[in-house]
Protein backbone atom coordinates (compact mmCIF):
# COMPACT_ATOMS: atom_id res chain seq x y z
CA UNK A 1 0.00 0.00 0.00
CA UNK A 2 2.47 2.31 1.21
CA UNK A 3 4.74 1.75 -2.02
CA UNK A 4 1.74 2.75 -4.20
CA UNK A 5 1.07 6.11 -1.74
CA UNK A 6 4.78 7.33 -1.55
CA UNK A 7 4.76 7.50 -5.50
CA UNK A 8 1.25 9.17 -6.03
CA UNK A 9 1.85 11.65 -3.47
CA UNK A 10 4.67 12.41 -5.14
CA UNK A 11 3.59 12.48 -8.41
CA UNK A 12 1.14 14.69 -7.62
CA UNK A 13 3.49 17.12 -5.83
CA UNK A 14 5.50 17.34 -8.85
CA UNK A 15 2.63 18.06 -11.08
CA UNK A 16 1.43 21.19 -8.89
CA UNK A 17 4.33 22.49 -8.71
CA UNK A 18 5.25 22.46 -12.00
CA UNK A 19 1.73 24.76 -12.93
CA UNK A 20 2.64 28.36 -14.30
CA UNK A 21 3.04 30.58 -11.50
CA UNK A 22 -0.12 32.40 -12.04
CA UNK A 23 -3.05 32.39 -11.07
CA UNK A 24 -1.52 31.35 -7.37
CA UNK A 25 -4.57 31.50 -6.16
CA UNK A 26 -6.16 28.86 -8.01
CA UNK A 27 -3.65 26.70 -8.21
CA UNK A 28 -3.37 26.69 -4.43
CA UNK A 29 -7.69 25.95 -4.34
CA UNK A 30 -6.52 22.95 -6.73
CA UNK A 31 -4.08 21.10 -4.24
CA UNK A 32 -5.95 22.34 -1.69
CA UNK A 33 -9.10 19.92 -3.48
CA UNK A 34 -7.07 16.98 -4.17
CA UNK A 35 -5.12 17.19 -0.41
CA UNK A 36 -8.00 17.12 1.95
CA UNK A 37 -7.45 13.43 3.03
CA UNK A 38 -9.05 10.85 0.58
CA UNK A 39 -7.92 7.37 0.50
CA UNK A 40 -6.57 7.31 -3.13
CA UNK A 41 -7.89 4.27 -3.66
CA UNK A 42 -8.61 4.83 -7.56
CA UNK A 43 -4.67 5.61 -8.30
CA UNK A 44 -4.07 2.50 -6.47
CA UNK A 45 -6.30 0.66 -8.75
CA UNK A 46 -4.61 1.74 -11.71
CA UNK A 47 -1.12 1.30 -10.29
CA UNK A 48 -1.99 -2.36 -9.42
CA UNK A 49 -4.29 -3.07 -12.62
CA UNK A 50 -0.60 -2.82 -14.36
CA UNK A 51 1.28 -5.05 -11.97
CA UNK A 52 -1.58 -7.29 -12.63
CA UNK A 53 -1.00 -7.73 -16.69
CA UNK A 54 2.55 -7.87 -16.02
CA UNK A 55 3.36 -4.42 -16.35
CA UNK A 56 5.19 -2.03 -13.72
CA UNK A 57 3.42 0.47 -11.33
CA UNK A 58 4.95 3.14 -12.32
CA UNK A 59 3.89 2.64 -15.88
CA UNK A 60 0.39 3.72 -14.74
CA UNK A 61 1.61 6.55 -12.30
CA UNK A 62 0.39 9.54 -14.52
CA UNK A 63 -2.80 7.53 -15.39
CA UNK A 64 -2.92 7.33 -11.68
CA UNK A 65 -2.38 11.27 -10.84
CA UNK A 66 -5.31 11.75 -13.54
CA UNK A 67 -8.58 9.46 -12.15
CA UNK A 68 -7.43 11.24 -8.39
CA UNK A 69 -7.40 14.69 -10.26
CA UNK A 70 -10.83 13.67 -12.12
CA UNK A 71 -12.76 12.11 -9.00
CA UNK A 72 -11.42 15.73 -7.34
CA UNK A 73 -12.95 17.51 -9.58
CA UNK A 74 -16.41 15.96 -9.43
CA UNK A 75 -16.41 16.44 -5.55
CA UNK A 76 -15.82 20.05 -6.14
CA UNK A 77 -18.83 20.05 -8.47
CA UNK A 78 -21.20 17.84 -6.21
CA UNK A 79 -20.34 20.06 -3.26
CA UNK A 80 -21.34 23.42 -4.83
CA UNK A 81 -24.70 25.41 -3.33
CA UNK A 82 -26.61 24.48 -6.46
CA UNK A 83 -26.08 20.59 -6.70
CA UNK A 84 -25.30 19.09 -2.82
CA UNK A 85 -24.54 22.48 -0.80
CA UNK A 86 -21.92 21.12 1.63
CA UNK A 87 -19.66 22.92 3.71
CA UNK A 88 -17.86 20.86 4.91
CA UNK A 89 -15.61 17.38 3.31
CA UNK A 90 -13.76 15.05 5.33
CA UNK A 91 -13.85 17.42 8.41
CA UNK A 92 -12.73 20.19 6.53
CA UNK A 93 -14.30 23.45 4.25
CA UNK A 94 -15.14 22.19 1.19
CA UNK A 95 -13.52 24.15 -1.83
CA UNK A 96 -16.55 26.42 -2.29
CA UNK A 97 -16.84 27.14 1.69
CA UNK A 98 -13.59 28.08 1.43
CA UNK A 99 -12.77 29.90 -2.13
CA UNK A 100 -16.26 30.82 -3.05
CA UNK A 101 -18.76 29.40 -5.36
CA UNK A 102 -17.13 30.91 -8.68
CA UNK A 103 -13.94 30.09 -7.54
CA UNK A 104 -15.07 26.62 -6.54
CA UNK A 105 -16.62 25.71 -10.03
CA UNK A 106 -13.11 27.13 -11.83
CA UNK A 107 -11.16 24.70 -9.97
CA UNK A 108 -13.61 21.86 -10.94
CA UNK A 109 -13.01 23.09 -14.53
CA UNK A 110 -9.43 23.21 -14.20
CA UNK A 111 -9.18 19.70 -12.27
CA UNK A 112 -10.72 18.03 -15.04
CA UNK A 113 -8.61 19.86 -17.78
CA UNK A 114 -5.30 19.08 -15.68
CA UNK A 115 -6.72 15.28 -15.44
CA UNK A 116 -6.43 14.58 -19.58
CA UNK A 117 -3.21 16.19 -19.29
CA UNK A 118 -1.53 14.35 -16.85
CA UNK A 119 -3.50 11.21 -18.60
CA UNK A 120 -2.12 11.51 -21.70
CA UNK A 121 1.67 11.41 -20.32
CA UNK A 122 1.63 7.39 -20.15
CA UNK A 123 4.28 6.16 -21.54
CA UNK A 124 2.04 3.67 -24.45
CA UNK A 125 -1.39 3.22 -25.61
CA UNK A 126 -2.13 7.15 -24.78
CA UNK A 127 -5.19 6.96 -27.66
CA UNK A 128 -7.00 4.09 -25.67
CA UNK A 129 -5.90 5.82 -22.10
CA UNK A 130 -8.02 8.92 -23.31
CA UNK A 131 -10.72 7.39 -24.69
CA UNK A 132 -11.74 5.17 -21.34
CA UNK A 133 -10.94 8.31 -19.59
CA UNK A 134 -13.28 10.50 -21.52
CA UNK A 135 -15.87 7.79 -21.75
CA UNK A 136 -15.99 7.17 -18.13
CA UNK A 137 -15.93 10.92 -16.96
CA UNK A 138 -18.97 11.51 -19.01
CA UNK A 139 -20.46 8.81 -17.52
CA UNK A 140 -20.25 9.84 -13.74
CA UNK A 141 -21.82 13.13 -15.21
CA UNK A 142 -24.25 10.90 -16.61
CA UNK A 143 -24.60 9.00 -13.27
CA UNK A 144 -24.83 12.42 -11.58
CA UNK A 145 -27.89 13.59 -13.52
CA UNK A 146 -29.76 10.72 -12.75
CA UNK A 147 -29.50 10.59 -9.43
CA UNK A 148 -30.30 14.61 -9.26
CA UNK A 149 -33.20 13.23 -11.28
CA UNK A 150 -34.54 10.37 -8.21
CA UNK A 151 -34.64 8.23 -11.62
CA UNK A 152 -34.91 5.30 -7.96
CA UNK A 153 -32.40 3.27 -10.78
CA UNK A 154 -29.76 2.33 -8.36
CA UNK A 155 -27.87 0.33 -10.41
CA UNK A 156 -27.42 2.72 -13.48
CA UNK A 157 -26.56 5.38 -10.68
CA UNK A 158 -24.22 2.95 -8.54
CA UNK A 159 -22.70 2.02 -11.84
CA UNK A 160 -21.88 5.49 -13.09
CA UNK A 161 -21.04 7.74 -10.30
CA UNK A 162 -19.53 4.88 -8.46
CA UNK A 163 -17.85 1.99 -11.12
CA UNK A 164 -17.39 4.56 -14.09
CA UNK A 165 -13.88 6.06 -12.43
CA UNK A 166 -13.39 2.62 -10.69
CA UNK A 167 -13.38 0.96 -14.62
CA UNK A 168 -11.09 4.15 -15.59
CA UNK A 169 -8.73 3.53 -13.39
CA UNK A 170 -8.21 -0.46 -13.88
CA UNK A 171 -7.99 0.15 -18.06
CA UNK A 172 -6.09 2.68 -18.00
CA UNK A 173 -3.45 0.99 -15.38
CA UNK A 174 -4.07 -2.34 -17.44
CA UNK A 175 -3.45 -0.33 -21.04
CA UNK A 176 -0.51 1.78 -19.72
CA UNK A 177 1.32 -1.53 -18.28
CA UNK A 178 0.90 -2.93 -22.19
CA UNK A 179 -2.41 -5.21 -21.53
CA UNK A 180 -4.20 -6.77 -24.31
CA UNK A 181 -7.76 -6.67 -25.30
CA UNK A 182 -8.85 -9.75 -23.07
CA UNK A 183 -6.91 -8.77 -20.16
CA UNK A 184 -8.62 -5.01 -20.70
CA UNK A 185 -12.26 -7.12 -20.56
CA UNK A 186 -10.96 -8.95 -17.26
CA UNK A 187 -9.99 -5.65 -15.68
CA UNK A 188 -13.86 -4.04 -16.88
CA UNK A 189 -15.32 -6.60 -15.20
CA UNK A 190 -13.07 -6.78 -12.20
CA UNK A 191 -13.35 -3.10 -11.66
CA UNK A 192 -17.34 -2.66 -12.38
CA UNK A 193 -17.60 -5.61 -9.98
CA UNK A 194 -15.57 -4.09 -7.07
CA UNK A 195 -17.07 -0.72 -8.01
CA UNK A 196 -20.80 -1.98 -7.16
CA UNK A 197 -19.61 -4.59 -3.96
CA UNK A 198 -18.21 -1.08 -2.53
CA UNK A 199 -21.56 1.61 -3.29
CA UNK A 200 -23.63 -1.83 -1.58
CA UNK A 201 -21.05 -1.61 1.55
CA UNK A 202 -21.64 2.11 1.67
CA UNK A 203 -25.31 1.46 1.65
CA UNK A 204 -24.81 -0.85 4.92
CA UNK A 205 -22.59 1.61 6.77
CA UNK A 206 -24.80 3.95 6.07
CA UNK A 207 -27.73 2.35 6.76
CA UNK A 208 -29.59 4.90 5.41
CA UNK A 209 -32.87 2.68 5.85
CA UNK A 210 -33.49 2.59 1.94
CA UNK A 211 -31.35 -0.84 1.54
CA UNK A 212 -31.71 -3.87 2.71
CA UNK A 213 -29.23 -5.67 4.80
CA UNK A 214 -29.52 -9.40 3.61
CA UNK A 215 -30.32 -8.26 0.03
CA UNK A 216 -27.33 -6.51 0.30
CA UNK A 217 -24.71 -8.46 1.65
CA UNK A 218 -25.88 -10.99 -1.24
CA UNK A 219 -24.90 -8.65 -3.65
CA UNK A 220 -22.01 -7.82 -1.45
CA UNK A 221 -21.06 -11.85 -2.24
CA UNK A 222 -21.74 -11.85 -5.75
CA UNK A 223 -20.03 -9.24 -7.01
CA UNK A 224 -17.01 -9.61 -4.90
CA UNK A 225 -16.89 -13.16 -6.09
CA UNK A 226 -17.21 -11.74 -9.81
CA UNK A 227 -14.26 -9.26 -9.48
CA UNK A 228 -12.20 -12.31 -7.94
CA UNK A 229 -13.17 -14.44 -10.27
CA UNK A 230 -11.82 -11.70 -13.44
CA UNK A 231 -8.40 -11.82 -11.89
CA UNK A 232 -7.76 -15.25 -12.13
CA UNK A 233 -7.21 -14.78 -15.80
CA UNK A 234 -4.93 -12.12 -15.82
CA UNK A 235 -0.77 -12.90 -15.67
CA UNK A 236 0.85 -10.53 -13.71
CA UNK A 237 0.96 -9.90 -9.67
CA UNK A 238 -2.71 -9.30 -8.89
CA UNK A 239 -2.15 -9.72 -5.07
CA UNK A 240 -2.83 -6.46 -3.99
CA UNK A 241 -6.06 -6.41 -5.87
CA UNK A 242 -7.22 -9.65 -4.54
CA UNK A 243 -6.67 -8.43 -1.18
CA UNK A 244 -8.69 -4.88 -2.36
CA UNK A 245 -11.45 -7.50 -3.02
CA UNK A 246 -11.93 -9.67 -0.18
CA UNK A 247 -11.20 -6.48 2.08
CA UNK A 248 -14.27 -5.42 1.36
CA UNK A 249 -16.12 -8.55 1.72
CA UNK A 250 -14.60 -9.20 5.09
CA UNK A 251 -15.33 -5.87 6.58
CA UNK A 252 -19.18 -5.98 7.03
CA UNK A 253 -19.58 -10.00 7.87
CA UNK B 1 -16.03 28.10 -45.50
CA UNK B 2 -18.71 25.85 -46.52
CA UNK B 3 -16.63 23.37 -47.41
CA UNK B 4 -15.53 23.56 -43.77
CA UNK B 5 -18.89 23.82 -41.90
CA UNK B 6 -21.07 20.93 -43.63
CA UNK B 7 -17.85 19.05 -42.29
CA UNK B 8 -18.09 20.18 -38.64
CA UNK B 9 -21.78 19.52 -38.36
CA UNK B 10 -21.90 16.35 -39.91
CA UNK B 11 -19.26 15.34 -37.61
CA UNK B 12 -20.93 16.94 -34.62
CA UNK B 13 -24.36 15.53 -35.28
CA UNK B 14 -22.62 12.00 -35.61
CA UNK B 15 -21.16 12.46 -32.32
CA UNK B 16 -24.03 13.24 -30.31
CA UNK B 17 -26.31 10.55 -31.96
CA UNK B 18 -23.68 8.05 -30.83
CA UNK B 19 -24.12 8.93 -27.08
CA UNK B 20 -25.53 6.59 -25.10
CA UNK B 21 -29.37 7.07 -24.91
CA UNK B 22 -29.92 7.90 -21.05
CA UNK B 23 -29.85 10.52 -19.54
CA UNK B 24 -31.53 11.89 -22.62
CA UNK B 25 -31.98 15.13 -20.96
CA UNK B 26 -28.71 16.14 -20.56
CA UNK B 27 -27.36 15.13 -24.11
CA UNK B 28 -30.25 17.23 -25.44
CA UNK B 29 -29.10 19.75 -22.91
CA UNK B 30 -25.81 19.21 -24.43
CA UNK B 31 -26.45 19.68 -27.69
CA UNK B 32 -28.76 22.64 -27.54
CA UNK B 33 -25.52 24.25 -25.80
CA UNK B 34 -23.04 23.72 -28.84
CA UNK B 35 -25.74 24.51 -31.63
CA UNK B 36 -27.17 27.86 -30.61
CA UNK B 37 -25.65 29.54 -33.33
CA UNK B 38 -21.79 30.05 -33.08
CA UNK B 39 -19.76 31.14 -35.88
CA UNK B 40 -17.62 27.45 -35.68
CA UNK B 41 -13.96 29.77 -35.95
CA UNK B 42 -12.70 27.69 -34.03
CA UNK B 43 -12.99 24.42 -35.47
CA UNK B 44 -12.28 26.14 -38.80
CA UNK B 45 -9.06 26.87 -38.33
CA UNK B 46 -8.41 23.58 -36.87
CA UNK B 47 -9.01 22.24 -39.91
CA UNK B 48 -7.24 24.99 -42.18
CA UNK B 49 -4.35 24.29 -40.13
CA UNK B 50 -3.91 20.89 -41.40
CA UNK B 51 -3.70 21.95 -44.80
CA UNK B 52 -1.82 24.89 -43.68
CA UNK B 53 0.59 21.80 -43.20
CA UNK B 54 0.12 19.92 -46.01
CA UNK B 55 -2.62 17.73 -44.67
CA UNK B 56 -5.75 16.93 -45.01
CA UNK B 57 -8.77 19.29 -43.22
CA UNK B 58 -10.34 16.30 -42.86
CA UNK B 59 -7.47 14.52 -40.61
CA UNK B 60 -8.38 17.31 -38.03
CA UNK B 61 -11.88 17.03 -38.23
CA UNK B 62 -12.42 15.07 -34.41
CA UNK B 63 -9.64 17.98 -32.46
CA UNK B 64 -11.99 20.66 -34.34
CA UNK B 65 -14.93 19.54 -32.93
CA UNK B 66 -13.06 19.00 -30.23
CA UNK B 67 -12.23 22.69 -29.70
CA UNK B 68 -15.86 23.91 -30.58
CA UNK B 69 -17.12 20.84 -27.25
CA UNK B 70 -14.42 22.64 -25.23
CA UNK B 71 -15.10 26.20 -25.96
CA UNK B 72 -18.94 25.84 -25.50
CA UNK B 73 -18.52 24.20 -22.64
CA UNK B 74 -16.43 27.28 -21.05
CA UNK B 75 -19.28 29.41 -22.52
CA UNK B 76 -22.15 27.41 -20.21
CA UNK B 77 -20.01 27.39 -17.52
CA UNK B 78 -19.51 31.18 -17.47
CA UNK B 79 -23.23 32.38 -18.14
CA UNK B 80 -24.23 30.85 -14.82
CA UNK B 81 -26.00 32.81 -11.95
CA UNK B 82 -22.25 32.68 -9.30
CA UNK B 83 -20.19 33.88 -13.11
CA UNK B 84 -22.19 36.02 -15.16
CA UNK B 85 -25.42 35.22 -14.59
CA UNK B 86 -26.42 35.81 -17.76
CA UNK B 87 -29.98 34.53 -19.26
CA UNK B 88 -29.49 35.29 -23.28
CA UNK B 89 -26.67 34.39 -25.74
CA UNK B 90 -27.17 34.98 -29.06
CA UNK B 91 -30.38 35.55 -28.38
CA UNK B 92 -31.78 32.10 -27.16
CA UNK B 93 -31.94 31.14 -23.21
CA UNK B 94 -28.47 30.21 -22.03
CA UNK B 95 -28.18 26.78 -20.68
CA UNK B 96 -29.00 27.49 -17.33
CA UNK B 97 -31.81 29.92 -18.03
CA UNK B 98 -33.89 26.68 -19.94
CA UNK B 99 -32.47 23.77 -17.99
CA UNK B 100 -31.34 24.84 -14.38
CA UNK B 101 -28.58 25.75 -12.86
CA UNK B 102 -27.31 22.35 -11.71
CA UNK B 103 -27.87 21.05 -15.23
CA UNK B 104 -26.16 23.68 -16.90
CA UNK B 105 -23.05 22.74 -14.42
CA UNK B 106 -23.23 19.29 -15.49
CA UNK B 107 -23.86 19.88 -19.40
CA UNK B 108 -20.90 22.28 -18.89
CA UNK B 109 -19.06 19.31 -17.47
CA UNK B 110 -19.77 16.57 -19.69
CA UNK B 111 -18.87 18.95 -22.46
CA UNK B 112 -14.85 18.81 -21.19
CA UNK B 113 -14.82 15.18 -21.00
CA UNK B 114 -16.73 15.08 -24.43
CA UNK B 115 -14.05 17.01 -26.23
CA UNK B 116 -10.97 15.46 -24.83
CA UNK B 117 -12.91 12.16 -26.14
CA UNK B 118 -13.35 13.54 -29.55
CA UNK B 119 -10.00 14.67 -29.82
CA UNK B 120 -8.43 11.30 -29.19
CA UNK B 121 -10.12 10.14 -32.01
CA UNK B 122 -7.90 12.21 -34.20
CA UNK B 123 -5.29 9.86 -36.59
CA UNK B 124 -2.31 10.59 -35.69
CA UNK B 125 -0.06 12.29 -32.85
CA UNK B 126 -3.00 11.64 -30.08
CA UNK B 127 -0.32 12.32 -26.83
CA UNK B 128 0.70 15.83 -28.59
CA UNK B 129 -3.53 16.56 -29.54
CA UNK B 130 -4.49 15.79 -25.62
CA UNK B 131 -1.21 17.54 -24.02
CA UNK B 132 -1.55 21.27 -25.90
CA UNK B 133 -5.76 20.45 -25.39
CA UNK B 134 -5.24 20.16 -21.83
CA UNK B 135 -2.81 22.48 -21.47
CA UNK B 136 -4.80 25.01 -22.69
CA UNK B 137 -8.43 24.09 -21.26
CA UNK B 138 -6.32 24.56 -18.28
CA UNK B 139 -5.07 28.10 -19.35
CA UNK B 140 -8.72 29.19 -20.24
CA UNK B 141 -9.74 28.73 -16.77
CA UNK B 142 -6.49 30.51 -15.37
CA UNK B 143 -7.76 33.52 -18.08
CA UNK B 144 -11.39 33.59 -16.24
CA UNK B 145 -9.26 33.56 -12.55
CA UNK B 146 -7.75 36.54 -13.65
CA UNK B 147 -10.35 37.91 -15.23
CA UNK B 148 -12.81 37.87 -12.24
CA UNK B 149 -10.17 39.05 -9.88
CA UNK B 150 -9.86 42.25 -12.20
CA UNK B 151 -6.14 42.41 -12.16
CA UNK B 152 -6.72 44.60 -14.65
CA UNK B 153 -3.76 42.55 -16.71
CA UNK B 154 -5.72 42.64 -20.14
CA UNK B 155 -2.61 41.08 -22.17
CA UNK B 156 -3.06 38.03 -19.71
CA UNK B 157 -6.49 37.75 -20.08
CA UNK B 158 -6.85 37.76 -23.55
CA UNK B 159 -3.51 35.73 -24.22
CA UNK B 160 -5.51 33.02 -21.97
CA UNK B 161 -8.95 33.54 -22.63
CA UNK B 162 -9.35 34.37 -25.82
CA UNK B 163 -6.29 33.08 -27.45
CA UNK B 164 -5.41 29.96 -25.76
CA UNK B 165 -8.53 27.99 -27.45
CA UNK B 166 -7.17 29.63 -30.97
CA UNK B 167 -3.74 27.69 -30.42
CA UNK B 168 -5.32 24.76 -28.93
CA UNK B 169 -7.21 24.37 -32.48
CA UNK B 170 -4.07 25.57 -34.98
CA UNK B 171 -1.90 23.34 -33.32
CA UNK B 172 -4.37 20.17 -32.72
CA UNK B 173 -5.75 20.95 -36.51
CA UNK B 174 -1.26 20.67 -37.80
CA UNK B 175 -0.63 18.16 -35.15
CA UNK B 176 -3.68 15.69 -36.68
CA UNK B 177 -2.04 16.95 -40.60
CA UNK B 178 1.25 15.75 -40.05
CA UNK B 179 3.33 18.62 -38.88
CA UNK B 180 6.65 18.69 -37.56
CA UNK B 181 7.93 20.87 -34.55
CA UNK B 182 9.22 24.22 -36.57
CA UNK B 183 5.42 24.14 -38.06
CA UNK B 184 3.76 23.97 -34.82
CA UNK B 185 5.62 26.95 -33.60
CA UNK B 186 4.69 28.72 -36.67
CA UNK B 187 1.09 27.98 -35.85
CA UNK B 188 1.36 29.02 -32.08
CA UNK B 189 2.53 32.35 -33.15
CA UNK B 190 -0.38 32.35 -36.10
CA UNK B 191 -2.63 31.56 -33.89
CA UNK B 192 -1.24 33.36 -30.55
CA UNK B 193 -1.85 36.74 -33.01
CA UNK B 194 -4.67 36.00 -34.44
CA UNK B 195 -6.47 35.60 -31.40
CA UNK B 196 -5.17 38.98 -29.86
CA UNK B 197 -6.56 40.74 -33.04
CA UNK B 198 -9.78 39.16 -32.36
CA UNK B 199 -9.48 40.30 -28.95
CA UNK B 200 -8.89 43.41 -29.59
CA UNK B 201 -11.05 44.36 -32.56
CA UNK B 202 -14.12 43.05 -30.21
CA UNK B 203 -12.70 45.56 -28.17
CA UNK B 204 -13.15 48.19 -30.61
CA UNK B 205 -16.66 47.23 -32.18
CA UNK B 206 -17.88 46.89 -27.94
CA UNK B 207 -16.49 50.45 -27.80
CA UNK B 208 -16.90 50.30 -23.96
CA UNK B 209 -14.44 53.10 -23.39
CA UNK B 210 -11.71 51.38 -21.87
CA UNK B 211 -10.01 51.32 -25.08
CA UNK B 212 -7.84 53.73 -26.39
CA UNK B 213 -9.24 53.25 -30.31
CA UNK B 214 -5.85 54.65 -32.14
CA UNK B 215 -3.56 52.73 -29.54
CA UNK B 216 -5.93 49.21 -30.06
CA UNK B 217 -5.61 49.95 -34.00
CA UNK B 218 -2.52 50.06 -33.80
CA UNK B 219 -2.32 46.81 -31.86
CA UNK B 220 -4.40 45.16 -34.13
CA UNK B 221 -1.96 45.91 -37.21
CA UNK B 222 1.22 44.35 -35.60
CA UNK B 223 -0.69 41.27 -34.95
CA UNK B 224 -2.06 40.82 -37.37
CA UNK B 225 0.99 41.51 -39.46
CA UNK B 226 3.01 38.87 -36.90
CA UNK B 227 -0.08 36.38 -37.74
CA UNK B 228 0.38 36.99 -42.08
CA UNK B 229 4.56 36.23 -41.12
CA UNK B 230 4.11 33.15 -39.32
CA UNK B 231 1.92 31.20 -42.58
CA UNK B 232 4.95 32.20 -44.67
CA UNK B 233 6.86 29.42 -43.39
CA UNK B 234 4.12 26.87 -43.40
CA UNK B 235 4.40 24.30 -46.71
CA UNK B 236 1.05 23.48 -47.44
CA UNK B 237 -2.08 25.55 -48.39
CA UNK B 238 -2.31 28.91 -46.19
CA UNK B 239 -4.74 30.40 -48.14
CA UNK B 240 -8.30 30.09 -46.08
CA UNK B 241 -5.83 31.00 -42.86
CA UNK B 242 -4.56 33.91 -44.85
CA UNK B 243 -8.25 35.42 -45.74
CA UNK B 244 -9.49 34.72 -42.00
CA UNK B 245 -6.38 37.43 -40.61
CA UNK B 246 -6.48 39.83 -43.32
CA UNK B 247 -10.81 39.75 -42.36
CA UNK B 248 -10.10 40.72 -39.40
CA UNK B 249 -7.83 43.32 -40.11
CA UNK B 250 -10.15 44.80 -42.77
CA UNK B 251 -13.36 45.20 -40.97
CA UNK B 252 -12.00 47.95 -39.36
CA UNK B 253 -10.19 50.75 -41.16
Amino acid sequence: MQRYLSLIEGALSEIFDSLPARPKKLHEAMAYAVNVGGKRIRPIIAMASSEAVGGKKEDALYPACAIELLHNYTLVHDDLPSMDNDTLRRGKPTVWAKYGEPDALLVGDALQALAFATAARAPRNVQGIIAILGEKALGVVEGQVEDIAASGDADYIYTHKTADLFIAAAVMGGLAGGANEPQIESLKTFALNLGLAFQYEDDILDNDGVCDREETLKRIETTTSAALKALETLPGDTSFLKSLAEKLKTRLV
